[in-house]
């Protein structure tokens, strides 16, 4: 069983992500970073989440840096509540878990995990790279133990989510995300238009999750009830996008990953419109060695098949 | 009959835009623009091609900005003999045309023609924008008097061909490129994607021109050689690419553009990895008004039509 | 008797500039580009001043490019009513001068004044770069025709006027600047830090002035109302400014430039706090050739000297 | 007596900073940061410092950020052993000192320092921002808690060092000096041109030094043998710099710093030729509150006899 390491902001589809993580990895800590909605607000849905898992009390949480590495002062990053519903769980507003977070800070606690384990962890990455560039500039040498870190983050030479050329994570701290994407760690990323290609639960599949009528499949009802109206104004998708469950379906289970390829890519942190831009470069112009896996093609039908065995599996 | 003007890099597949423009409209001049391959080489391919096609001497040709527009001193933009071959026409080296260029500058000849001909004249602009930006900025009056602009350049959301962020043409003059789309003047744009989708030849099209056994094939044949080896290697394409006769082709029969939408489009210019960028918001996220008809689909069986239509005709 | 070319954005000091140019010049031009004011103003201004130099009718006066290069569609740059009044002339809102402006583009009439006087034209700039950048680039081989070019801008290593790290003429057209200090021709700058160093008249420098009683004198005491109390208020200077006036005396007296080395400078145009300054590698860190002399001293009675005795001779 | 903690990159100057801190502070730690040389012999050059002031094993020192923020991979920043020499010490190639580093990381040090101690630590700054920024950046609530930041960085409107628009340790780690920057805890800014118009330390100051006959003076010799040359040659100063020293002098008293005025600072971190560059903010232009305490004016003798106490107190 993998042994891994997450890095969330947890708000919507970080949730079914989590729960299709403790489905099949062993999560050894859950780190919060500075995301979709506000940072106390996704502690408390990571602590939420694993409840609901049945995990409470058994997978430690916490809490990284609340802020982009390059936010100044009393300013702020952009959330985006207007996706995920005020409280980030479609607006369920779900009472507080028992577990609390843990005092260490998540940048001591993955430089410590992953000193103790060389080799050994897994990192999955479903929120902006903050805490885990952090980590590995506060301590580069933790940087060759690692073993292998997936990414939701950038797109694919496609359209983005939050700007018309960014994805959000990679938006929200294109700095981390280059320093990431440098350090030389084996890393595999799934870009947002897989996710708006093939994680697209539509509601044909809402129907076939509902009828199974379990705590997982009610759980996620409940935290998808806002997005899919968002998702129909703004991306004209019809239906539930699952970036970050999807990641977590491909660490779990590669052969979701159809097709994928080694490529150059590189953060744009400078543009005045491309800030966060993830530049892929798929016919090697810039001759640079490659330094990621980029996912090209997900079987749907098998990532569709694990979201459903693993919400089905939790009661 | 369209009145047009165009503006050219001729080398390569300009050479068959400007035969399909002279196929089918009444061509008032053309421009040339620094691009594709040495400047002197440049107006000798247009004045060139104006011959194979019958029109020599019928039609002016126009030398204009040899430079982008920030490019300084002795410096050198970047040019592409490696697609192109040596003369931008497959290394054939053809003879001297007869006609010489005029004296007058292009940028002034074009305030010129715009103003004798308010409202008359569509522009079509196959090359780094440098001419008409630089023509709109010299004298900002001929704007509201260009009728439309159809423009080959940018990528919608997509891989480009000269960094894998960006198109040529707008690489190579991003600023003239935004002066151009901010104008206000109807545009039409179809990118590189359309071309690599839908306009590439291949050796079964190869061998369908061939047949035509008329001088248009063989000019066609001829100048396609470099490119057909160039794209196989770089663009993993097999076959030849028509971008800017894909853009006449549009020009003459809008039905050959599928799809298309009005977007907002802007350029990078700032950028560190994304310089001549095309952002092109298909999702309305920066909420500006749209300046771009942006060409989304492409019947290819009628492009290919229209080009065996116009090389049958030369001879 | 230098044959000259000026270049204004005819506001406030451009005038007296105007005058001392007139005074000591063959002055074959007066080209007139975006700025200070707006343009129309601009041009009234310029031609009001040489009827008040009692050459009404005998200098042509050129309108170029009212804009900066890459300011986009409607958009206006920054001008500065604040600094100069709204007419640009400390608001005494003077009559209609009889004399009207050409009909040639100021870029136009510039290229052929060099080419017909290769190596004889002294270019005397006072505004941002705008037109003369553009000739340069619409035809390159005039640049090695231009004599010499003396320019008003930018700071050496010292606080900017309009930005704290920019002066205003580089800060209006940085791509400009640029494109003209790399252009090879021999080059004086004289920097904002100049200006407010040895330039300033204060309150016994105007009784001086005034008691001169020219039509001159008058001139000036009306045009530096504004200014006056302007920079009081933001460059916390005792007096009135003139940058371009003093750039005009150093063109007919080198001698007032007390001090000058040749220096590398080149301009920032990407900066987010920084568009538009002016490098200026004293020490030789960047290890580029010097492209530039500029002024590092001036002698202040002996410029004080050169505008009285301008003033006083025209009446 | 000041409490301080003191982050340095040591090399030259450094090292005379430290014993100047020594001799006047409760040093209750030393932080290194990458900077000037290789970071392994800063921390001894540290080490070393302390033991010359025979405080050797009384003053923690923690070993911090090795490199700025966005340094990426294995690419290295720009160390200056052609200023200081090999070691930063002038060449001079001290055994090592007895005293280790701590094991704790200089940021956590900070952090737990500044919670226990709140309002009573001074930090006095004289070398890249990265380690305090970075101690921001991961506990933001220790902000309020420090009590004041002396920082030796910058440029008042005045050449830089490192390059023309730059001084180094703003230059090395702009995005660090930004957060510090704009972090709301009261700062005094002493720039670089107060280094070089009041600090610099001439033949006769070295003789007067020299006679010393101290250990302490002994030292000063040795470590200022390169930079003498340096400057001599590249900022065309005859005489040693001794900014960080100037720093600590001041921090020890404040009347050193004969004026100082509160303005608006800010770092670029986009510009081409201005990476680094700090804003300051004189004339209210940008109309920001203040930010920043700078120091404009230094009571150079002051410093001396400041600089010749602490010198000659060391034996
Ligand atoms: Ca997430
Ligand atoms: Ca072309
Ligand atoms: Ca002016
Ligand atoms: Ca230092």
């Amino acid at each position: 069983m993998k042994r891994v390491i997450i890095d969330t902001d947890t708000a919507g589809d970080d949730t079914i992500a989590i729960l299709m993580a403790l489905h099949h990895f062993q999560v050894e800590g859950v780190m919060i970073t500075g995301g979709n909605v506000q940072f106390a607000q996704e502690v408390e849905n990571a602590l939420y989440t694993i409840e609901v898992a049945g995990k409470g009390g058994q997978v430690p949480v916490f809490k990284g840096h609340e802020t982009p590495i390059l936010q100044l002062g009393k300013s702020q990053h952009r959330t985006v509540e207007d996706v995920h519903g005020s409280d980030g769980m479609g607006g369920a507003n779900f009472p507080l878990a028992k577990q609390r977070p843990e005092q260490e800070h998540a940048v001591d606690f993955f430089i410590r995990k992953i000193h103790e384990n060389p080799g050994e962890m897994s990192v999955l990455a479903i929120a902006p790279l903050t805490n885990i560039a952090m980590a590995m500039k506060k301590d580069p040498t933790i940087v060759p133990k690692i073993k292998e870190i997936f990414i939701m983050g950038g797109t694919n030479n496609y359209l983005g989510n939050i700007t018309p050329a960014a994805e959000y994570n990679f938006y929200v701290d294109p700095e981390a995300a280059r320093i990431v994407l440098h350090s030389g760690v084996p890393m595999t990323m799934v870009g947002w238009e897989m996710c708006t290609q093939y994680s697209v639960m539509d509601d044909a599949d809402h129907a076939d999750i509902e009828q199974l009528q379990t705590k997982g499949s009610d759980f996620f009802v409940a935290v998808n009830t806002v997005v899919k109206a968002f998702n129909k104004e703004v991306h004209r998708l019809n239906g539930t996008t699952h970036p970050d469950t999807l990641l977590m379906a491909i660490a779990a289970d590669e052969a979701i990953m159809a097709k994928s390829n080694d490529y150059y890519v590189d953060i744009e942190t400078k543009g005045e419109l491309t800030r966060g831009y993830s530049l892929v470069d798929i016919n090697g112009r810039l001759a640079h060695p490659a330094n990621v896996r980029v996912c090209e093609l997900v079987d749907r039908e098998r990532f569709k098949a694990a979201l459903i065995d693993c919400l089905a599996a939790i009661n």
